[in-house]
């Protein structure tokens, strides 16, 4: 690997100044802002990298995706799946520097998306930038690329896009979106995601707000909202939307047994987000039982009558509520949405509006596939400390189109760390995080196709 | 009364004029806007009546009163309470006119404060006029005058001021801030308020909004505000913090007389307001009750993590909300506060941060006494309407501090009426309201003091 590592230090100024240039593209999905730059930008990335590359639609209200091909001497497929769409940086205020312009703090670069997850694709490039210049001709095996634009709003229209372009995207493993470390430094692999609904609750009452003095005539939307609400879920987090639990997988044996080997990091977590406890103070396997084999209900904003300083004497006529559940296999957020309607009519807000997304379905590898040996071996030796593999992350990712319809296992590699604040004001990534992400991703693509 | 109502008409472009240039003293309390030079205009008003007038200082952070006093042939003295001081025009974008210079449409004229309150005391000061040019020598009875500037803030410090100048403000009855008529052009005559509380509860989790995957180990301000505010009133519109309604005092059997005499308005109010219902279906007198005599708790707005356009997936770290309660007697502000916080950590809040403004209390004047007996006479005989009479109102006025500390019942007289758009762009009164709220303050003038 001496070589390739060499590549990769010598040209890591080159690449983070290529990273720089991505960062300085605002494609916040939420907002439609830059996508078609930042495609085109995309593109350009992969070509540079000697791969052939196309922006095609996706089908409406998707944004498009670049799709790119760097040809191997084997039809053996490896296909990288990121996003180059990014979060809103709100709230500005808290930025220390401009989102979409990367600054550099000692080994430290900030900016929106910077993590999440523009700096994976710009590694991922420089590992294939460097085992290019280490193998005289083609690579051993064909790399194939997705990059889409719609990640952080819930990927619409990707299970349709790869549908119809199923043959151009088949391939034997993928890697996702990105990967990375534990507080500890260890490697962490993922073999799955939870999936995702987001949903928009909301309440109207009168034609405008009301004089507050009339407070016990007039019905309040706040008000409905939030006994809307608690009646979704309880102060102990139970979810109260009758079935909700009922299509949650639970683990196998070995899955429970990788979670169990999960070294505790609850108490940097706690530190890091500064909080008291975790809820129901869940630690060890409870801790990572909770977030990778049980779905949550989270309220992500809401909304209603008058926010400004001081107060105002007003009986609100409108308040919204985003809320987003993370699914685990085997529940559906098709279903979810369903029972939700039927939990509010039953239980009397037949009057709050409900609008959903279509959702993410939760995807997870088969532990025992021979390719997540070799994710797991390759980060060994890479980053000198066993790897902590997971049957699936917290998170979600469109794994599940990926996956289900072109047939692979997928794993996680790459650059992201605990503090890495993906979502959150001041995204940063380190510069060593990311030259052992692009080392392990090089050494994955020369160990495939694996031996055996 | 010929005299006296002949007067009146004479002079009402003189007194309109006067009213123009009060109006055109931007005094927003809320903005501390011209306080000092309104003060000493609405000195110079009382001067021109024939009065003396003083401004004196409020305690801080209130605003000067103005004070005066018309002596006349017996000490029998009724109170004149206004107030000088405006709301804030905004939203200007929706005002036909500019809202600080007085303008006329037909027998309408529009402008900031004009109804609430400044019109009520160019009002008054025309009744007196005409008394005067009707009376040879002094006026029977004598007025004072107390014109504050901060009921649009909450009367800050009136009760320490009021105490303070007790003697000087002595007075055997009162008149509020003002009055007026109802849709159907009947006198509606007040002889109370509620009182008002306004309190913030803001809830706070971690150093930073969290990404919602750990929505279900992190906590969540907003989920936490939720189940706070949904433990302190149920669907059913019942507090539910222990204590709150034991202080209510239940309606006499004069006060419920009244109430039930109150001819109905609900099904224009619910036209107008663009409500399928009233909250419990509430009409009649059960929708005079809840105004009158009930407390109520509103939600006057509420705001957590992510508002903007589509989905943000992040844990709130911190959620606000801010209510209002409306108080009757014998409820007092600083209990509810109290009972509030016992509640809320009763029920497991303990973190909900709770900060409460001093709040303002109810007031209910004896509905037996002989001043309520010359105030009704006399809007009958000026109006040749029967009066609708409310033991209080359903919005909030600083009567306790006067009621109480002068030990006087206190009515309303005005010329308000149903669409003049107090609080709101484009506030108006109409000539015809100025005219018959004139005469019926002369009117109440002299039948003081009442016989037998």
């Amino acid at each position: 690997m001496t070589d390739i590592s060499g590549y990769i230090e010598a040209h890591l100024d080159e690449s983070l100044t290529r990273l720089g240039e991505y960062v300085g593209l605002p494609s916040v999905s939420a907002q439609r802002q830059a996508i078609p730059e930042t495609a085109a930008f995309v593109k350009s990335l992969l070509e540079a990298a000697g791969a052939t590359a196309e922006v095609l639609e996706k089908e409406p209200p998707g944004h498009p995706v670049v799709v790119g091909e760097l040809p191997g001497a084997s039809p053996y497929t490896l296909l990288l799946y990121n996003h180059y769409d990014v979060q809103p940086a709100e709230p500005l205020e808290l930025w220390k520097s401009d989102p979409f312009k990367m600054s550099r703090h000692g080994d430290m670069y900030f900016g929106r998306g910077i993590s999440d997850n523009k700096a994976h694709l710009v590694s991922r490039l420089l590992a294939i930038a460097a085992l290019r210049a280490a193998h005289a001709g083609p690579l051993p095996i064909t790399i194939k690329f997705m990059v889409e634009g719609d990640e952080e709003i819930g990927s619409a229209k990707l299970l349709e896009f790869i549908e119809k372009h199923r043959e151009r995207l088949a391939a034997d493993v993928a890697l996702g979106e990105g990967g990375g470390t534990d507080p500890a430094g260890r490697p962490l692999i993922s073999l799955g995601v939870r999936g995702v609904l987001h949903v928009e609750l909301r309440a109207r009452t009168a034609a405008s707000d009301v004089h507050s003095s009339m407070g016990n005539v007039v019905p309040n939307a706040a008000w409905r909202l939030v006994w809307a609400l608690a009646s979704i879920k309880d102060a102990d987090e139970r979810v109260l939307i009758p079935g909700f639990y009922d299509a949650v997988r639970p683990p196998t044996p070995v899955e429970e047994e990788m979670l169990r080997a999960v070294p505790p990091e609850e108490e940097t977590q706690m530190r890091s987000l500064g909080l008291q406890d975790f809820l129901g103070g869940a630690r060890g396997y409870e801790y990572q039982r909770r977030l990778a084999f049980a779905p949550a209900c989270t309220i992500d904003g809401m909304g209603s009558g008058y926010q400004g300083p001081g107060s105002k004497t007003v009986i609100p006529r409108e308040a919204v509520a985003k809320l987003d559940f993370r699914l685990v296999p085997d529940q559906r957020p098709d279903e979810i949405v369903a029972m939700l309607r039927r939990h509010l009519d039953a239980r009397g807000f037949a009057d709050i509006e409900l609008e959903a997304e279509e959702g993410e379905f939760p995807a997870r590898s088969d532990a025992a596939h021979p390719f997540v040996r070799v994710v797991r071996e390759t980060a060994a030796a890479v980053y000198g400390l066993q790897p902590v593999v997971l049957p699936n992350s917290a998170g979600t990712q469109p794994l599940h189109p990926i996956m289900h319809t072109l047939d692979v296992p997928i794993a996680s590699a790459g650059l992201s760390y605990y503090a890495g604040r993906a979502h959150a004001p001041n995204e940063n990534i380190r510069t060593g995080d990311f030259v052992l992400g692009t080392k392990h991703v090089a050494a994955i693509i020369e160990a495939l196709p694996p031996a055996g």
